[in-house]
Formats: C-alpha cells, sequence, structure tokens
C-alpha cells in the first residue's frame, strides 16, 4: 500500500466521457480516447457505455491489456519499437490493430509484422516530439508507397500530437495552435483526400469548435482532468475527478505548514508556476464545498513520500494529526500511472486498473 | 514490462557501499543506509555483506518488506502515520522497531501501541519539511517525557535529515550547512548526553570529514547515486550505478534529436539546470567508455513515455531506430521507485524489488 490513495469520482468522470463524445458525434469525429491517462477496464467500460468502440494508449502492454478487456480496435499511439515486433505481431493477431510509423528507418522493422496491420504516420506539426515534419512530402509520399507495398501493411492516415497545448497559458493560445494545425491538415487533404486525420489532446478537444479536416479525437486527460488543464481553461476544478487523499502527519504553524503523507510517488514532480514564480505540485480540496479548493492551500514541495502544504492561520487551526486531506493533482496522468488501484470517490470502492 | 530496463551495476554498487561502509567505521558512526532508495531484498544483502545490520526505510510497507528478509533493526524515518497504528504494533512485535515522532500532536496516537517502540524525535534544523525546531526545548522535553511515561515506548535520541544539501550547487555550500548541524548538534548534546543522534544525507555523508556528536549515518542515494549528486559533488559519473536503458524510436536530424522510449514513468521528472538554464532529465552514458558520458547529450524533455535527447551531428549519425541507449538519470530513488525490477548490468540477471 501506498497509502495515498487515489480517489475517483465516477460521477464526473462520467459527466466529462460524456461531454467529450456528444462533441465528437456533434462534429462527426470518430472518437478515440487515449487509454494512458486512466489505464483501467474499469474506467474503459464508462467510455464504452457511451457507445465508444475504439481507444489509443501509449504501449503494448497497454494495448494487450486492453484487448484482453474486449477493446477490437487500438491504435497504439506510440513510435513503432523496433525489439517488439513479435509482441505486435501476436497482437495484431487478435485485434485491429494501429501503428505509428515516426521514422523511415522504422520501415524495415515495421515490415516484419506478417499480420494485418493498419499503418499511421506520425506527423510533426509543431510539438517537435515524435514524427515526420509534415512539409517532408517526398519522405511522407516514399513512405506510403513502401507501405502499400507490404502485403500486410495497410496505409491508413495521419495522426498528430499538439503536445504544445500543455505549455499554453491561455485559451487563446491554445486556438492558435488549433487554428494553425487545422490549416496544416487542409494542405494535408488536399495531397491525401482518403487518408484519416488523427488528432488529439485534451485543451484543443475542449475549447475548440472547429476541427475542419480532422476525422477523429484522440485526447486522453479529459476523463479526470487535472490542475493543469484548469489552469489552461479546458475545465474547472468540479470537473476534475481524481483528488488524492492522504493523512496528516505534522504541522507547523509557526511555517504555515502541513506536512501530508503525500510525496513525489504520489503526486509526481510535474508543476505548475504560481503567480509569484514558485512551484505547485497540487491543491486542497475545500473539505465543504464541491468543487473549489481552500484559497492559497498548495503543496509547495515534494519529498519522495513527505508533502508539504502552504495554508493560513485559519487553515491550520482546523486541522490535526491523523486527518486526511483531499489533493487536486497538477497531472492526473502520471499520478494515475503510478497508482495502484483507485478507490471510487463515493462508494469507497476499489477500480482496478492495469500493473506492469 | 514498462520496456525501459533499469540497469544496475553491482560491482559499482558495492563500491559505493564498502566507501561508505568504511567511511563510518572510521568514524565510529553506526551506519543504517536508507532503504528507500533501493528497495530491494537483494541489494539490502549487498549491504549486509558489509557487516550492517540496521537500516532506514520511508513507508511502513518498506519495514515490513525488509522484516520479512530478516532485517531486525529498522527505523521509518518518515513521521508516524496514526491511522497505521495496528500495522506499526504488529511490525514492533516481531523486530527492534524505531519510529518519529515528528510533531506533539502524534503522541496520543503513538502511545496506543502496546509493543515495545524506540522513539526518535525527528527535529528540523533548517529543512522545513517535518519535525520539530530545534530550538523548542519545552516542546521537546515534554515530549520526552511523555514518551518515557508510556510503558511501552522508550526515548533513544534525535534524527536530523539535512534535505538542504540537495540544493547545494557547490561541495562548499554543503559543508556549510552540515557545520551548521554540527553545531546545533553540540547543543543538543550538552542537555542530552545519552541520546542518540541519527543523521543522514548522501552529500554530507560522502562530502564532510568531521561528525561532531553524530552517533549513526543514515544516508540512502549513495547505494545507486545520480547526476544530482555528480553535480553536487558527492560522486563522480563513474560512481553512478544506475543506467536507465531505452530503445531509439525515431531520429530528427534537423533537430538535433533523438526519440527513445524512456518517459516521465521511467526517469520522473526531476531534473538539473544546465549553464543556459535548461531542464537536463538524463545524460546518455558514452558507451565506448565506462562511467563516461557523450559530450552535451542530454535528455532534454520528457512526455509520458517519449524522451527527448538533444545529440550533435556526429553523435547522431552513429544512432540508429532500434539501437539501445543508456542514460544516467538525475534522480535514482525516483526511478527505482516506479521500477518493476532491475537487471544486473554485467550479468543480465533479475534483482527482485520490493511491488506495492
Amino acid at each position: 500500500m501506498r497509502q495515498a490513495e487515489i480517489l475517483i469520482d465516477e460521477a464526473t468522470a462520467r459527466q466529462n466521457i460524456r461531454a467529450l463524445t456528444d462533441k465528437a458525434a456533434k462534429h462527426k469525429l470518430k472518437f478515440r480516447p487515449h487509454f494512458k491517462t486512466h489505464q483501467s477496464a474499469e474506467i474503459g467500460n464508462w467510455i464504452r457505455d457511451d457507445g465508444v468502440d475504439a481507444c489509443a494508449v501509449s504501449s503494448l502492454h497497454m494495448a494487450e491489456y486492453f484487448a484482453f478487456y474486449g477493446w477490437k480496435d487500438i491504435m497504439i499511439a506510440f513510435p513503432f519499437i523496433p525489439s517488439q515486433v513479435k509482441d505486435y505481431q501476436n497482437l495484431a493477431e487478435k485485434v485491429e490493430l494501429s501503428l505509428f510509423i515516426s521514422s523511415p528507418a522504422t520501415m524495415k522493422h515495421l515490415a516484419k509484422i506478417s499480420a494485418p496491420v493498419k499503418v499511421i504516420i506520425e506527423l510533426d506539426t509543431g510539438n517537435h516530439r515524435s514524427g515526420i515534419y509534415h512539409t517532408q512530402d517526398e519522405i511522407i509520399s516514399e513512405l506510403i508507397r513502401q507501405i502499400n507495398a507490404s502485403s500486410n501493411l495497410k496505409f491508413v492516415g495521419f495522426a498528430v500530437h499538439a503536445g504544445e497545448t500543455y505549455q499554453a497559458k491561455t485559451k487563446n493560445e491554445v486556438l492558435d495552435i488549433h487554428t494553425a494545425n487545422l490549416e496544416i491538415f487542409y494542405n494535408i487533404r488536399k495531397k491525401y483526400p482518403d487518408a484519416l486525420i488523427s488528432y488529439g489532446d485534451t485543451p484543443s478537444a475542449m475549447l475548440a469548435e472547429e476541427f475542419g479536416q480532422v476525422n477523429e479525437l484522440r485526447p486522453g486527460n479529459f476523463v479526470f482532468f487535472d490542475l493543469m488543464q484548469q489552469n489552461i481553461g479546458s475545465c474547472s476544478t468540479s470537473d476534475i475527478a481524481m483528488q488524492v487523499k492522504c493523512e496528516v502527519v505534522d504541522i507547523k504553524p509557526m511555517l504555515s505548514q502541513v506536512v501530508v503523507h503525500c510525496g513525489a510517488v504520489h503526486l509526481s514532480k510535474d508543476y505548475l508556476l504560481n503567480p509569484y514564480g514558485k512551484k505547485i505540485f497540487g491543491k486542497v480540496v475545500d473539505p465543504e464545498s464541491h468543487g473549489n479548493v481552500l484559497p492559497g492551500a498548495e503543496v509547495i514541495s515534494l519529498a519522495q513520500e513527505h508533502g508539504i502544504i502552504r495554508m493560513n492561520e485559519n487553515q491550520i487551526s482546523k486541522v490535526s494529526v491523523g486527518d486526511f486531506m483531499r489533493i487536486y493533482p497538477v497531472h492526473s496522468c502520471l499520478v494515475a500511472d503510478m497508482a495502484v488501484s483507485y478507490t471510487e470517490f463515493r462508494s469507497g470502492r476499489l477500480i482496478r486498473k492495469m500493473k506492469y
């Protein structure tokens, strides 16, 4: 037991899922949520309950886990890993598998798979993570030729992850990035009229109202949201479906600090900067009112297992050693990844997740 | 399988263990290494091979794990957690257990344990994490009175973690913090001539040559070391016993970048700043020479599973998709915590660790 319990509010998560499922339907987009955020078959079922039948994952192991739980249309949204050819092959024999090619050098490895695979070319439109830069027309067309020359591989289309929206500080910054991507997609569409354009990041999925040539939405974080998304403007705190529950183990009124059993191994070291440029690793949920935070009560420092929360005198006066606090995390995906399981917020029911 | 393999160089780790065991013996200090860094019974045995029979851990679960593997003298170096009284009790019936009290408010909870427990008062000497501030004489003496009034509890002494040394940028900064602590310990010794003074952080354990009134050393990170320690001056890169092995999945010569399957879920988001103030999450090991890094080849960005390495043209020309690289991590404790198991660097043998 890591002891810091990860609470998931099913009702809020289901609202988040419904909102984006509806939005995708309204815009006639296929919805392929990214399951790396929750890594849970049960939460996958909440999404299935809204009629979704496709998912994206970030690892082979995650693909195998969701394949076991009945998902048939799985995209591994991570560059093809040459050493894992046999495992990809095994999976491709069981489900409709879409794989990313992110570099021409990968082609010789990918071509070793002797089972049907849908191949997606990952494009870099400015995020500069993985993918072929979108202007490299010759490389792209040569790659498509090579993919289709292989009897088992089929070129399906393109995927883009506009991860740069996570660095945006305002809604308008997100929308500027989104608009630039939509223009790039128009150019791609001219050259490849039948290609899938799969696109996905939570900020643009939440904030944009036009999707141009996009065919498929692939966000992940929206299921839980977190302070990073709230900061960008993708959600409000009441939409955050994850809280980290932790025990107060020390109180230091003279330092305006409370120590909780909730460290880097629970919250991760991802942070936001407050207006004074100081790091924040989480905010304390107001126990009296749903979806609000205690003003100024923030996790200001993390050790491996210690969390240090800054609180004012009045707030501290209401806290005792042995009390439990709940914290909204900065980045729910990393909290979820480190979690062993979740606890449903209202019922206290265990929600199982994938293990490594 | 998370796929990024965590390599542990047993020979180097054993050298690191031997060096600090010898240093503790030379200074007539009890050596109680902190096992949160490795969380592995096998690595615990390497330490036992050097005659060490006491350890510190950061959680109850970790204490139970090492108790199962035969450790009899265990200190839980984390504030007492009130909700876990029964588990502490169970453990105290089996091993010689030392527990931290970090706040007077904890006393009523601690007193519920009806098995023999050694109680350590955690002191804050400037780190401002947990512990009673060292000048609060009346609180400290009243607490000792209360501890000894309980039939099962025995006041043993004080523990200090000078975690502020991790923020030091030079050896002299570490030594300044250390010297200030040694003065505090002289004052404590005057008041409590028989009390244990347990002290421990890797930078001061490595760099200091005087330990004054300290009786016990409690560092953890020294088993593996990492770039943070190398940066502080506690070790050289050739002392780092942990490398993260990961596969190259994309190469972008025009961006001077290589993409590896090694993200925040493998390396953690802990970082160093390079001289230009840019974040570094790891450095690439030179495959041709033991203990060196490839100049300038650094992990400059992390997504959940992607790592982006900056490399120059010449370095990139030697890399292919499907190659493996090895990376020195910034903070080995967090890498170890997230790891499922380790692989011994030379033999390829599995080294098991604790699971949650």
